[in-house]
């Protein structure tokens, strides 16, 4: 990538809001999409996640959502980051395309100068961590982000196709290298450590801080799934799924901001969503509703996530059951009589299990690190009480420890969904959490 | 990579004997090592392994190893093979020269449109499967082997670098798809099925080779460890490292033929040359050789077997201690006090325990794959008695199926060294080995 003086790659420069009209005009496709002219355009600036610039543009005819890299952390603008993270985003919705039908949104242009992609404006959709903290009911979108996670996943494995082309699609992925270093740091690594990006409610979460630095068995765990995490190849994984990803209706579910994209553990995707239900659980706990509607809604949270990992699990099957190629991982002619056809079945429930097993410690891991590390969540941040929204991330924290050190005590969803209401119990005190 | 109209790369052709010195002459800095001119060289084709071409030059004042890659299998010219896998093996020497010091010869010259490498002629070295199979005794060939190894993986793998440098290796050597489609089919998918490619000596081996087909538990331990091979990125690996791989003398030992690399477990490294080890031990019943020499011989086989697993393992465990730059596996803060160093050396006896199964496993696929599949080994074909081989032949795959499907019974080398003799009770029928 050539790069111009002020290390930016040539050409690149950041689009204010008064620049969009006249660089959509610049994109036949779209200005007929739109239709009129710029004058006739409306622009809003909705960025909403921690890096990039999002804007939504209106016109006589329709709308479109336009995307740009901005080359540093939008919420931290001291802190650099390679634009050429659109690549890759560009990059998961082109390859994902064929499998994820509308679980995505469609892909109108890209520009490799300006890192900008112009994709479907989603409307009325919410941001599914609004929903989940407005405590509304949308029920198609744990059942469709699984549904979006399995198609993406199996599609992209060694179940489904010739490694050759996983492994041209790793040659490329493998240069996503800006953002899994945000992964490697801010996700797996900083929240067991002192650092300055770390950030907790402080003092109320200090006892957990350092618990977390000074637990061996944790760490050693940790350690293990980011081993994981860099070395497992499995499949094309989104690598950033939690609820501000995924955009709703009460009838449509898309999932959005791919730029993580990177061949690893399914159990990331899987693990990110689960993951901001518990926590979304958690938090509910805190918030100032009456205790029915609250009781109501975390079960309905609790019966979501038993739906998502149903669903993933049953479409996964579904696709490997079904597949009319074979992957390299298990030929065609291997298991073709009665005797192979039964142990390909118990084959895929293994498979299945070691996915499981992925989800369980990814989704422990992705709660520690928006609790103890740099990029905090809405649904506890609305929890004004400082001391109140501690109350209500100990219990996720408790949780995730067990979740990680304890992984043969949570064999299966149901064991996830017991211990849920159980750790509610914890409190800001680590070590009298450890009996739960 | 553009394409000539014969389908290899624009400007490739396949340099003949009397090609060699016009075509050193081209390059001034092998000119000078050879001393005079063309008319004062002399070539000698010394192609031994089963794709490529090669050539030893020797001038008044030294000596070039030439090595071609040929458009096609160089046993087998119908069947096409990029020539392009010279660029990994060019890649890979290049890459682990800070690492392997003597390890490996020196590269002189790689020409990346004839896809063709000039390096450091090795003499008096010999391939080290024909020392084996003539009964020398090489010391150095199973340590340094091993010491190359452990430096190799060690330092390509996520314990030495931050996984940057690895996700950009990685980049790269997942292109080598031509020679990995090899490993594959060849190695790890053809033994268990039929196909016109493989081999095996008929009729007394009939009954192991139906066996492999009918085998579900050795068909499922087969594609777990197929699975492993595709997807977990653990090093930079030679990927065909058996006894035709090592050149040796008495006191020196260079790795060669490093065309198949890539990022995979290391115990396809380490498994390999174990492979081949135990498959001269079983080979060597059947020379017709002095029974107290065979008897020395086998048992010099079994102590090289230990040294080279207890050197491998001492060597990567040193390079680990003394790392002073921590990869990302385990960062340098993580565990830093007197529990933590503890506990760091229980995570690193597990993860050579870790590269030990795998060492099993690849092991036991490699054995499978020389006496059913296409490509046989020297240490067999000696033997001419086609009964006699088969004999000598059925305990190693008799151990290789109890190394995939019972590996709780082998969780040290000390165990495979007990179960190589035992297993040559194994014969022609592989029912009446199951005991074993």
């Amino acid at each position: 990538m050539d790069k111009a003086q002020d290390g930016h790659p040539e050409g690149y420069r950041v689009l204010t809001h008064d620049d969009i009209p006249a660089y959509i005009a610049g994109v036949p496709a779209i200005v007929a999409q739109l239709g009129g002219g710029p004058a006739d355009w409306t622009v809003r600036d909705v960025a909403d996640g921690n890096l990039n610039a999002v804007y939504l543009v209106d016109g006589p005819a329709g709308g479109v959502c336009v995307k740009q890299a901005l080359p540093y952390v939008r919420v931290h603008h001291d802190w650099p980051l390679a634009v050429e993270r659109a690549l890759f985003e560009h990059a998961y919705m082109v390859r994902l395309d064929p499998f994820v039908g509308r679980g995505a949104p469609q892909l109108y242009h890209f520009d490799p100068t300006l890192f900008t992609i112009v994709m479907e404006k989603l409307e009325p959709h919410i941001i599914l961590r609004k929903g989940l903290i407005e405590g509304r009911h949308l029920p198609k979108a744990a059942p469709d982000t699984a549904t979006f996670i399995a198609n993406a996943t199996f599609n992209t494995s060694d179940l489904a196709a010739p490694f050759e082309r996983k492994f041209e699609d790793i040659a490329h992925f493998a240069r996503n290298q800006a953002l899994l270093r945000i992964t490697m740091d801010l996700v797996l690594t900083d929240p067991y450590r002192e650092v300055w990006r770390n950030r907790y409610v402080r003092p109320h979460m200090e006892g957990w801080a350092a618990s977390f630095r000074s637990d061996i068995e944790l760490k050693t765990a940790v350690a293990r799934h980011r081993i994981g995490f860099l070395t497992n190849t499995q499949a094309l994984i989104h690598g950033d799924l939690h609820s501000g990803s995924v955009m709703v209706t009460e009838d449509d579910t898309r999932v959005i901001d791919g730029e993580f994209a990177s061949y690893g553990p399914i159990g990331l995707d899987t693990g990110a969503f689960i993951a901001n239900l518990i926590m979304s659980w958690y938090a509910h706990g805190a918030y100032d509703r009456p205790e029915a509607d609250r009781r109501a809604y975390r079960d309905w949270i609790l019966e979501q996530i038993a739906i998502f990992w149903a669903t993933f699990r049953d479409r996964f099957l579904t696709l490997w059951e079904n597949a009319t190629e074979a992957g390299d991982a298990y030929p065609a002619d291997y298991f073709t009589d009665t005797a192979g056809k039964a142990r390909l079945a118990t084959i895929r429930r293994d498979y299945l299990d070691g996915i499981f097993a992925d989800t369980v410690a990814f989704a422990a891991l992705k709660m520690n690190r928006r609790i103890i590390g740099y990029a905090q969540i809405a649904d506890y941040l609305v929890i004004e009480d400082l001391e109140r929204r501690a109350r209500a991330q100990a219990p996720a924290l408790a949780l995730a420890r067990a979740l990680l050190t304890r992984p043969e005590r949570f064999a299966d969803i149901a064991a996830i969904l017991d211990a849920i209401p159980r750790f509610e119990r914890a409190g800001l005190d680590p070590d009298a959490a450890r009996h739960l």
